[in-house]
């Protein structure tokens, strides 16, 4: 077998057997195959794709290029949800809890900030004391303590991932669906879980811009699952405006805080309860989808979602009284204001625009080696579909540093478009797959 | 600039400016370019393509990262004929002293086989004692005292080629027409032509299977010319059978040399008089075309061509007695006849089939590290449209070793394809370009 042939025939659209994805990504691995193969081969995947078998052996093998958490000795079934990232998408903090709440098992796997998308991790970090550096033996003791956890991804898991990831980003192969595809499932599967449920943005303020194109990765991921005999679900969401009103970490713990009360944002709140549904519907706790959405309601309403969120993160080393007295999260310094130019219909927010303002203003990464500033970013006093007045406030930013402010303040302003007509309201949640 | 950013703009479809170009190819040239993201950008380009303006630019940088020789001192119009390669195509042989006799300047730069195609260096270093490397002094020697030579190609000239054909042959993305027209025009550029004539070969035995990307190859290499202000002119030529008789070095050798004597196949003289009319038209020798085709015609006939061969063996250090004498070129020890299975026309002989059973008789490289046997090869009995008899011959190995004979010959039979019915006749010249 050479290299080079298995590259010529990726570029020519075929097929490759089970045995050739293996030689090729083993031998990236174990550095056999050098760098200027592997990245020619990416391109050639950009262009030629990949069927669903080689995704799926794809995957498999950079799941068996590391370790995987073995949460076998824990019964109950393991669940967790992965959104493939956006602008103020908060979820994870929500509906953890929810479906924890509700007796599933959620060992929750999370990722850091890039780009103009927020991660998990970095908003947990804002609370005072929170880690979430997690052994194998803590994993397995949390699930059985709180019934969750957040977790970091261990540099042990699918390291294959790893350093495919770090070639693609310099050689313009990011952007491939099957190589997402693979990347985030053979991270996903490596954490020992019996099911899962995918929420797959599209939009201005997500990797995917078109519906087709998140329909492709949704199915595509669904699929690698169910060969692996994973339960997995995806939800194709609205990520054309941001989710909720907060956008930046303190910020948005605040508001998934809020929304555990039953005090947050309607989209926020009717997404979170559809996601925290679909993963207590896949854990079989409940006979029908509707009983599940019934439940998650259910502990929403009653408080048990908002407990069990105060219980993990006391457990995780967090002050869980930050949850209710915001003063003892990082607090902004300054606050400037952007008004409406005109009066109409807020017809768009453009996610991607918020993010990047967002970021400017040290909410998040642009590259991975940037440090993050907890306090910052952005709170929108409308969404779309609402009507302003001219010179009504559209959105506010916090910030502890002036130097970017009003860059950021211009980039949010072009954000906006107010028109006279009212716009069509546009769904949320857009298709299910599988 | 970065280069992620150019190697995504490509991929997305995109021209890149002219100083994009040369941060590329210089950046990959001096090392500050990795492998790994010119191998991607080789990939972007195989499916994106490259603009004329691109790969003029490509082929610029390319020329610029090397030596040229400088014949600027040697007064008179130089020009040289390039073949992208075939079967049994030893016009170079022919067509260089051709020209020369009728008053062009011909530095004929020739390269070596290499897959099933031969190469001009290795069959006229069959000659005993004939020698390719010359200094710039040494051409300039030759062009004003014989008014042509044979020589190779130096690695001073245009390296940056030499390293990125390398990583293109391990990486699949050899196959690219702004990629081969580059490389090719970078070379030929490099040794102070005035003029260019192109033969670019369509059929089995090519690289180019199909007439139209022979044609967007031929109208690729014109343009670069063009914009150089280099007259280019390419014809686009049949290789679907091997071109005359002969395939193996020394065997070419011989055949070349009775084509000059006015007694060879009549494809081979008809397809040599017309490229080496567009030399002598191209240099300006002649008022017409047609008064062009008829000095080569002359030049053939009186024998003007074959003195010329003579004379530049003899100035290269070969024995030119050798092309009378066809005892003094080295002779095979063996021969094996293939005989046809049935009467009927000839209808097919799969260049590429034949060029395949001569390299594993020996007669080329299937990697570049693999040494020539020159006195093997093939010699065809009929050609494509002519009749035969049930077990007349089809053609003769002539070998030296035994262990590969009755693969090859197997592959040689299946190379014929004898029909009932007579086939259409095929062009041997298909197109002009330029």
């Amino acid at each position: 077998m050479r290299t080079v042939d298995l590259i010529q025939r990726k570029r020519d659209g075929e097929e490759l057997a089970p045995e050739e994805i293996d030689y090729l990504l083993d031998g990236y691995t174990n550095g056999e195959v050098p760098d200027y193969q592997m990245s020619a081969f990416l391109m050639a995947v950009y262009f030629s794709g990949m069927s669903d078998r080689e995704v799926s052996r794809f995957t498999d093998c950079m799941l068996r290029s590391g370790e995987s958490v073995d949460l076998s000795s824990v019964s109950g079934i393991k669940v967790d949800k992965h959104s493939t990232g956006g602008v103020g998408d908060k979820t994870s903090l929500i509906v953890a809890p929810l479906a924890a709440s509700a007796g599933v098992l959620v060992p929750m796997m999370s990722g850091r900030a890039l780009g103009h998308t927020g991660g998990t991790l970095d908003k947990l970090e804002s609370i005072p004391g929170f880690h979430t550096s997690l052994s194998p033996d803590d994993v397995r003791r949390l699930l059985g303590e709180v019934g969750m956890c957040f977790l970091g991804q261990s540099d042990r898991l699918a390291p294959a991932d790893g350093k495919l990831y770090a070639l693609r980003d310099v050689t313009a192969t990011v952007e491939s669906i099957p190589l997402i595809s693979s990347s985030i499932m053979s991270k996903k599967l490596a954490e020992g879980l019996d099911a899962l449920v995918l929420d797959v943005k599209v939009g201005s303020g997500a990797f995917m811009k078109k519906q087709v194109d998140a329909r492709r990765l949704a199915q595509m991921m669904v699929g690698i699952g169910r060969r692996m005999d994973k339960r997995v679900q995806a939800l194709i969401t609205d990520m054309s405006q941001p989710l909720g009103y907060a956008v930046g970490n303190a910020l948005e713990v605040m508001e998934a805080s809020q929304t555990l009360q039953n005090a947050g944002p309607s989209d926020l709140t009717k997404l979170s309860i559809e996601l925290a549904a679909r993963m207590i519907h896949l854990s079989k706790k409940t006979a029908s989808l509707d009983d599940a959405r019934r439940l998650a309601e259910e502990k929403l309403v009653d408080g048990s979602g908002y407990r069990k969120f105060k219980q993990v993160v006391a457990a995780q080393g967090g002050n869980p009284q930050a949850l209710d007295k915001f003063e003892l999260l990082p607090n902004a310094t300054g606050m400037r204001e952007v008004t409406s130019p005109r009066g109409g219909y807020v017809t768009l927010i453009d996610a991607e625009d918020i993010g990047v303002a967002s970021n400017m203003i040290g909410a998040g990464r642009d590259r991975k080696e940037d440090t993050i500033d907890p306090a910052v970013g952005i709170i929108l006093e409308v969404k779309v579909g609402e009507k302003v007045d001219a010179g009504s406030v559209l959105c506010r930013l916090y910030y502890t540093r002036e130097d970017r402010v009003e860059e950021a303040a211009d980039l949010v302003e072009d954000a906006f478009r107010i028109s006279a007509q009212k716009p069509e309201e546009r769904e949320l949640i857009l298709e299910v797959v599988g």
